[in-house]
């Protein structure tokens, strides 16, 4: 079994109140390769720290990671558009960091990184694979891709009051700067992304095509963005079976997650590793709804619970944040 | 416990009669990046298949695969300088592939390549790791890379046949074009590497050298192209303990390698996982001597011996040799 991290970035992000994966915005950058290195290593190589969101909820690349020490899962990085180097081992699809979108084409990598993401994910040899994604700003840039391809669901944030008039202001202004209305990419996947997404939905919408392609099974470990990442696959054509996996707090508290999840035809999969009963404010933020989900987090628990091992998987990432804040503290 | 192997090129190997790393040049240029496929994946995925020697000896990368495999290590492949992509995933220290070594300068890489890795090895959690290299003329730079330090030792080869007169022209060639003499670089190792060796050893010295730095324990896993490694570390006036874990057929037929780890100062593991009992002509060839070391092959058996499971290598490897045959092969 293999987790497959896309780590990429968007200067979507940088817009004020858009994003809250990492507690300022100098540390927002390091954000991706700091969960790609917490995936690999169990900690930050070249990343300064630990990333937290302004609220102090830790990273969920920490529950990921937790989950697959329990479980013993492989993991992959795929650069998704990095914007500094990472510590963490990466493939490489030519993905570039992403422009905000309401330049006119802030993603030009998109087509030709969906295709190598594709051939990729086609030479795959697993029997499945998990899918996660860690790209801050991406549940705006994951609303512009619904909107391009003309879908009407919204999405999550990683703030506990979700700044959603301002994504969909941020997102009718990208459309006007790619001379798009609403549902002008629809079955144009490559268009989409380009126009009003970001580079690691291309490589993540890519990657499922290829693996479903060569009969490898795919289960997209996430919330709003990967039901972005799911539309982008049906756009493109694909009727394969296609799966997410994700926390009961986001199907929970996100309505639109169960009805976008039935009309695009995923299985769903809704795991709950009981943070709601955890004495740490920062992981209790989950179950509270405070943060979402990233990193694969979904997956993962996933794949614990079918380890037998979700009940397991809290206790270990508090051992994991004790050990971290201990040496990397401030 | 992490396998870090790290892959690159050397225009070296392109010499008529020096490497038998992949069964024709142009299937040599994949070797490395193959080989790391196969640690991460278990098969080849960017690669065209899976490399053979001339004499039909498979990629000791399927040797230490076979050992992950039952051991569990996690494998973190670092780009040496690596001529053509690879689907596997890659640190990135800013190594470029090595030109021939009888050019004036080339590794130009190696300076700055050799201080990202040690930075990279500082920060690694481990308490251990284990070393390994892929990179097809190693020997030869290898070779000149103890004579530019004034050592005096030899080296293996891939072949059957070690050409040993030609590396030694060859270095006496790559000497006289950087305008040194042997011993010129004593207790300067990165000039001995930039001047005559090959962007793996740059990396895999300096890797060394940070993680020794912060107290993480180093295996080199191989033969004389990590003598020549340790060289460089101990040319760097690194004191600390290092060991070398190699096979037994290596350290019984290259009479230098036990010579030589006593004068550096490393400590020696030898493991003997059978391989003349196995009747496949090409993994008995490494009991024979046809084939040496390589993909931390040493080093992941050392690991296996710890864990009890030195003597299901063979069969293991035996397995992933019938699979890739079946279908990768002509």
């Amino acid at each position: 079994m293999r987790l497959i991290l896309v780590a990429g970035s968007t200067a979507t992000a940088e817009i004020d109140g858009i994003s809250a994966a990492g507690a300022d915005d100098d540390l927002l950058v390091h954000t991706p390769g700091a969960d790609a290195e917490l995936l690999t290593y169990g900690d930050v190589v070249r990343a300064p720290e630990m990333p937290t969101s302004p609220s102090g909820c830790p990273t969920p690349a920490l529950v990921t990671r937790a989950a697959r020490e329990l479980v013993g899962f492989d993991v992959v990085a795929v650069d998704g558009g990095l914007r500094v180097p990472t510590g963490a081992p990466t493939v490489t699809v030519g993905a570039r960091p992403g422009d905000d979108i309401r330049e006119r084409d802030p993603v030009p990598s998109a087509p030709g990184s969906f295709e190598a993401a594709r051939q990729y994910g086609r030479k795959l040899p697993d029997e499945e694979v998990v899918l996660g994604e860690t790209v801050p700003g991406g549940t705006t840039t994951a609303l512009g891709v619904l909107r391009a391809l003309g879908e009407e669901w919204s999405v999550s944030s990683s703030l506990p009051e979700n700044p959603l008039t301002l994504k969909e202001e941020v997102v009718a202004d990208g459309l006007e700067a790619s001379g798009l209305r609403p549902g002008d990419a629809a079955n144009e996947p490559k268009t989409a992304v380009r126009r009003v997404g970001d580079p690691v939905l291309a490589v993540v919408s890519g990657l499922t095509v290829g693996a479903l392609e060569s009969g490898t099974r795919v289960v997209l470990g996430g919330g709003t963005q990967m039901i972005a990442a799911a539309a982008l696959v049906r756009h493109a054509g694909v009727e394969a079976p296609l799966s997410l996996a994700t926390t009961a707090y986001v199907a929970d508290s996100v309505p639109d997650l169960r009805v976008a999840a039935a009309e695009l035809d995923l299985g769903l999969t809704v795991s709950d590793p009981g943070f709601d009963a955890v004495d740490h404010t920062g992981l209790s933020g989950y179950a509270a709804g405070v943060a979402k989900e990233g990193a694969g987090m979904g997956g993962a628990l996933a794949l614990a619970d079918r380890a037998g091992v979700l009940n397991d998987v809290a206790a270990t990432t508090l051992e994991s944040i004790a050990r971290l804040s201990a040496h990397n503290g401030p």
